[in-house]
């Protein structure tokens, strides 16, 4: 190992330290963190995140990045890294640091406004900051530089790579397809789903039973950790967050720039793989769903393992996209799509969203909100400038059906070992894969080699169409 | 405010803000943190702590600094920032960016070890990384400076201020006041305490009871939060932490240099004034005991509050600090202190340490640890190169006493309030003469503004041997 390389190397950890202390006070700020503790934590945040531009922006960075990269015959893993790197400082160069701190202050006043007003359903009280939100954000697009499209260095932030132009078409067709499939199954009469609500489901039990359930699927509670959470439901958002930890698990820990993922598609497509693919699959509950019922004799004394599979797969048009079943899911995200492109366009007013909001629910999802904490104000995302985040949902759901076909061909007893409550071929699998990889590919050149295409519809829609005999 | 000033208040400003996020780090570390994270966590700590280091000595801050403190009339708050940030960046200057780094990364090996260590009780895994942070600890004091007294600079690093040669007598003194004390409460006949280890202290009742417990004492439900805890111990677990929270609380809310507390001692003072003066006491329990009852008929069925008042107060030679009465507490820390003192002037090597260990409780606190797990590996803070840091405990329990006796002349009607389940006064007045002083002031000089002296084990001494009638 050079000089060179070793100090590119070193400056470049210290950088990724940070970034991840970061996302230690973004978690906290999401799961722990007191409500008064907004303000200080933007200014904490704000005050990092200076930090590391101007590391990643700093001359002597540039030298340190530029003198590794001429090193003679670096390997693949160390070009990846010259490739992340250089990358990042490139997108940051052209940011002033002052918008840096900038939009990161007005984050966390915005995210706390937007909680007052999604309490009170008022969406004037979110709206100056929504504004300013988008002013800074689009400020910060034309920084970064774009070809006429805006919406694209927004999107580039959470999918590095993809850009507005290949996603229109693909995500048109999906709302093309998933549509009419949306129209057939809500007009099937409904499941039984009456014991999900019934108020026995008691917190400790749910609990210990998630973490049966999620070492089952292979996750390291030394290396993890599962929060308390009420309800049926709380199983899935435990197999979802622990699919995200396998993710994340699977990982290089050498905590260099590769260490991490490239995408948030990625990284989705890892929990809704295991949530839904796997965790709403009937082979899964043929294992789990007996020592459910050991569990919770109360709540499940009358209901067979088919009216348990008809519960969680229940397709509806509901309001709220984080309790949406996986077929109409996209619906909520594709709405979102339509109207962020829109107001980063230019072509929408803040002040009409909650207006273009209902409509486009009302196409899309064919149920109109009543008010705006059921509408436009049920995410914290655009309170917290994430413009460009949302795509990334589906994203994730469309590299999750195309990884899951390629894991089906490569592993015949796939569904085996899943029914077996032993689905540790498929993880080994996706560590091979996806995860080790961490950043030193494209999210996308990654999908590529695993399954043989780039992003695409179609494994979804075929995936939901099979599973609901459409 | 001229441009002079308002340039140095925002850089103070800023890492103040980067020290908050590392002590976020911190506390995500000791509570919530999966064992694995732990080399990331030193990594990403090291990291941190680099950056402030390099902002605080930087040329560049100095000359803020120095352009800033010569402005003219500057009020009391000005002064006191300038005097505390020149206080920070003088004591970081003399070390060099290099042993900042190695100390932050040792203390996380260190930590990992001795987790092992003190599960298989094996000092000798602990032994190397104990042996490198005194020989990293004391190169950072030398470096520091001090005219004689290595352990004086790791001291002030706890309790800015305080000097060995000041401590020795008060501790002298305390101990000597406190074997007796020991000696004779432990010749009392033992009072009732069965229904204390009851395995029916349900976890979610306790936490409720808790939670009305220290929105009774006035903590912000809003601006902070109470993790679950088992047994019924965890009740005066949640006072005490809620006791170090209403202090921060109370703690300036404006980010600048002076918004955290002037010592370790004063904020211990806080948590134990109000789980022990306070929570210990018997007419918080006339008030409390009645709800206590109700929420736990089953193990409480048969006991008054007499005996729960003797069962919370019971005094004797045990071998854990943590759970060590408010008696024997001290002598736990200053067998501690005359050790690590002992460590840092050379007087004792490491490898001795565990001898060291038992012979000073035999003589201190009247007890043999059977093995190290339950003796000197049973604290994290040595592994964590927190030296210097133990005797802010007992200086803590000082502090609360003496503020305890000047609220009470202050306020006449103080334990009324209490009895009533409302202590507001006592909080309003901790708040005026404490909370609300944040760093303006040295902790010795709160101190001696509240009660008219500075410290002194009189007070303490003097409400032990009065709340156990000796």
């Amino acid at each position: 190992m050079t000089t060179a390389w070793s100090h590119f190397e070193a400056a470049a950890r210290e950088i990724r330290a940070l970034e991840s202390i970061d996302g230690l006070a973004g978690w906290d700020q999401e799961t722990f963190m007191p409500a008064n503790g907004a303000e200080a934590r933007a200014t904490q945040r704000a005050a990092l995140k200076g930090v590391i531009h101007e590391k990643l922006t700093h001359d002597r960075f540039g030298e340190l990045l530029e003198r590794a990269a001429a090193v003679d015959g670096l390997d693949t893993r160390q070009l990846a890294m010259i490739r992340a790197v250089r990358r990042d400082r490139e997108r940051e160069i052209r940011l002033p640091l002052r918008l840096v701190t900038e939009i990161a202050e007005e984050q966390g006043r915005a995210v706390e406004a937007w909680k007052i007003a999604r309490r009170e359903s008022r969406f004037s009280l979110f709206l100056p900051h929504l504004k300013r939100l988008i002013a800074l954000r689009c400020e910060e697009a034309d920084a970064r530089g774009h070809s006429g499209e805006r919406y694209d260095p927004l999107l580039d932030g959470s999918e590095p790579g993809m850009t507005t132009a290949r996603l229109r078409p693909i995500f048109a067709r999906l709302r093309d397809g998933l549509v009419p499939l949306v129209e057939e199954l809500t007009s099937r009469p409904p499941p039984r789903t009456d014991f999900l609500s019934r108020d026995v489901w008691d917190t400790d039990v749910q609990y210990a039973y998630s973490i049966d359930l999620i070492r089952g699927i292979g996750f390291n509670l030394e290396a993890g950790r599962l929060d308390r959470n009420d309800g049926a439901n709380a199983i899935f958002s435990a197999l979802h967050e622990a699919g995200h930890g396998l993710y994340e698990q699977g990982l290089p820990v050498d905590g260099s720039p590769l260490s991490n993922a490239p995408s948030m598609g990625i990284h989705e497509s890892q929990s809704r793989l295991w949530e839904n693919f796997i965790g709403r699959s009937r082979p899964f509950w043929s294992h789990w769903f007996p020592q459910l019922k050991a569990r919770f004799p109360e709540p499940l004394a009358d209901v067979s393992l088919d009216e348990w599979l008809g519960a969680i797969n229940a397709v509806e048009r509901s309001l709220i996209r984080v309790d949406a079943d996986e077929v109409t899911y996209n619906l909520h995200v594709l709405a979102r799509f339509e109207l962020e492109l829109a107001f980063i366009r230019g072509d929408l007013k803040a002040k009409d969203l909650p207006g273009a909001w209902n409509e486009k629910y009302e196409k899309f999802v064919g149920i109109r909100p009543p008010d705006d904490r059921q509408g436009v104000l049920q995410d914290i995302h655009w309170a917290g400038g994430d413009f460009g985040y949302f795509p990334t949902y589906s994203i994730g759901n469309m590299y999750a059906a195309a990884l899951m076909q390629a894991a089906q061909r490569d592993l015949p007893k796939l569904w085996d070992d899943v029914a077996a409550g032993n689905p540790r071929a498929l993880l080994d699998w996706l560590r091979a894969k996806v995860h080790t990889h961490g950043r030193a590919k494209d999210a996308e050149q990654i999908v590529i080699e695993a399954t043989g295409e780039g992003l695409t519809e179609k494994h979804l829609l075929s995936y939901l169409r099979a599973k609901y005999a459409v």
